[in-house]
């Protein structure tokens, strides 16, 4: 993507794009696909399988709400609070449980808001702390200890990285674990099995049964509350909301995305730069033949900000990013 | 540079860099230093050289923090404000004219005060306030039209322009114009005859007498201020206390600095990534032989947060960034 300034580009941001389908072949490829990218957030819908597949989501009666959250990289708004919380509850545990990273909402008001209150951000305002509330669900339906719940070590984390193998067609001592900022392991996977993974778990197709049934319903509890997954002004929620994709962005410029046509699409931007991520997601899902509408393809960052001159420095679809 | 997680490199941020001599000698190159850079705020030595030019700094007797200030990307600390508004008032202006962008602080503590206060951001918050304060100021002593500084056509303008391709070495038509974020003209030069321009300028060499003399007058007003450049946890401010560099950098990871050994450098991340400045630029630095204390050295972005494991990611000095 290049940046403009007047008549130069002053910027320019490169990436790297697989498109697979639900077998493994490659349908479209920009720059080394076989080379390794930590998908970070854009991995919570897996991390989120374990919620339905133990049968927590069952036990605790949880809403398609509060599966949505579980898979979100949230703002922290009203609505993503009542839902962690909620979550919580259910499963006889409290904020207190949260070992998510505090950091300011990501929804500048909000942040306003708490500053010009003077309270510092809480474990809950992370925007993992769903994933986390989902994990420690997962370990108060089987007994697990949840003090330790984001050791790598932890029988819930080695569920999810075999899980996470097995989806993207891997052995599990080709998954690359290191620490995400929030504290649980962070997962690398080869660029073009993680585009395989997400056209597995967007349509069901190549898994086994259980696998495939958890899939899709955290699929569609995703795709029935957007809002959930991210919130106002976010990529994610507005191209869940106007087109069928399934979308989970990641941070350091991962952008992940299945399509029920049986394709999974993985961007990722070299340099990890957040505002590139928008319009190379873009041109990468016109490239499919998405529809995006005009409002979602303008070019804002995450709060809402224009951005400037930003599109593809060339035309041609194999340099497209 | 390379951003590392766990065992693998997450992103990695490209770059170019020149060293000249004021000759206009190319010492060091790293990729195409004849391509174009805005350098930014980078400028903003050059564009306060008719402060002293014109008279106008004597005339009103401004001091060497007012100086100082004009050539800031200030952090809008208490100080910063104080020097531009007392700069101003000898001018006989006020922040009301001012038609530089407001943006909130870039010092965090005083950006959350601002808004615990409920207040909004003013012009004199805005980074480049110092900048526009003294163009005002040369306006003011020159009798031209305060309102239009801004505009690329006002006299002001024009003459900054022709003095900035005089000392990079260049014809006024080699120097492309665009607009900066805060509205006046931002300018395009070859990468290296802008690290020419900064050799000059930091050395008072290969320029004529009033002009070297205006140089050398703001090089060390900045570097008997570097408070007043940037501010609290800023690279420049903290490169030119511990070693004799001019330093000042410029918006989409523009570094650029000048010895009084007779070198200019300058360094441009091609994707704009501020966390990629510190260390990209003392790594380029250290080639040079300048020794920089432990403390400066640490890697940290604006705010003073430590952007984790970032540093080189090949040790040959051909393609260290």
């Amino acid at each position: 993507m290049a940046v403009w300034r007047g008549p130069l580009v002053e910027s320019v941001h490169r990436g790297r794009l697989a498109v697979c389908d639900p077998e493994g072949n490659l349908l479209e490829a920009v720059g080394d696909t076989g080379a390794y990218i930590y998908p970070r957030s854009s991995c919570k819908p897996f991390q989120a399988l374990p919620l339905v597949l133990s049968g927590a989501a069952d036990e605790f009666g949880l809403t398609d709400q509060e599966l949505a959250v579980a898979c979100a990289s949230h703002n922290a708004e009203e609505p993503h609070l009542d839902a962690v919380r909620s979550l919580l509850r259910k499963a006889g545990l409290t904020e207190d449980d949260l070992q998510s990273g505090a950091h300011l909402p990501l929804y500048e008001p909000d942040a306003d808001e708490l500053i010009r209150k003077g309270e510092e951000p809480r474990p809950i305002h992370g925007n993992c702390s769903g994933k986390h509330a989902g994990m420690l669900a997962v370990c108060a339906h089987e007994g697990y200890p949840t003090a330790s719940y984001r050791d790598p070590a932890h029988p819930l984390q080695r569920h999810i990285l075999g899980l996470l193998a097995e989806i993207c067609g891997l052995r599990e001592d080709e998954v690359i674990v290191a620490g995400d900022n929030c504290g649980v392991p962070a997962f690398a996977v080869p660029l073009q099995s993680f585009a395989t993974g997400l056209a597995r778990i967007t349509t069901g197709a190549e898994l086994p049964d259980n696998l495939s049934r958890a899939a899709l319903r955290i699929r569609d509890a995703m795709r029935a509350y957007p809002f959930m997954v991210a919130g106002t002004g976010r990529l994610d929620t507005e191209l869940m909301e106007s087109t069928d994709l399934l979308v989970k962005g990641g941070a350091e410029a991962v952008f992940a995305s299945g399509s029920q046509e049986g394709w999974g699409l993985v961007l990722k931007i070299s340099d990890g730069a957040h505002r590139a991520v928008r319009p190379a997601a873009l041109a990468a899902l016109a490239g499919r033949g998405v529809d995006v509408p005009e409002a979602v393809s303008g070019l804002r960052g995450l709060h809402g900000e224009t951005v400037g001159e930003i599109g593809p420095l060339f035309q041609a679809p194999g340099a497209m990013i």
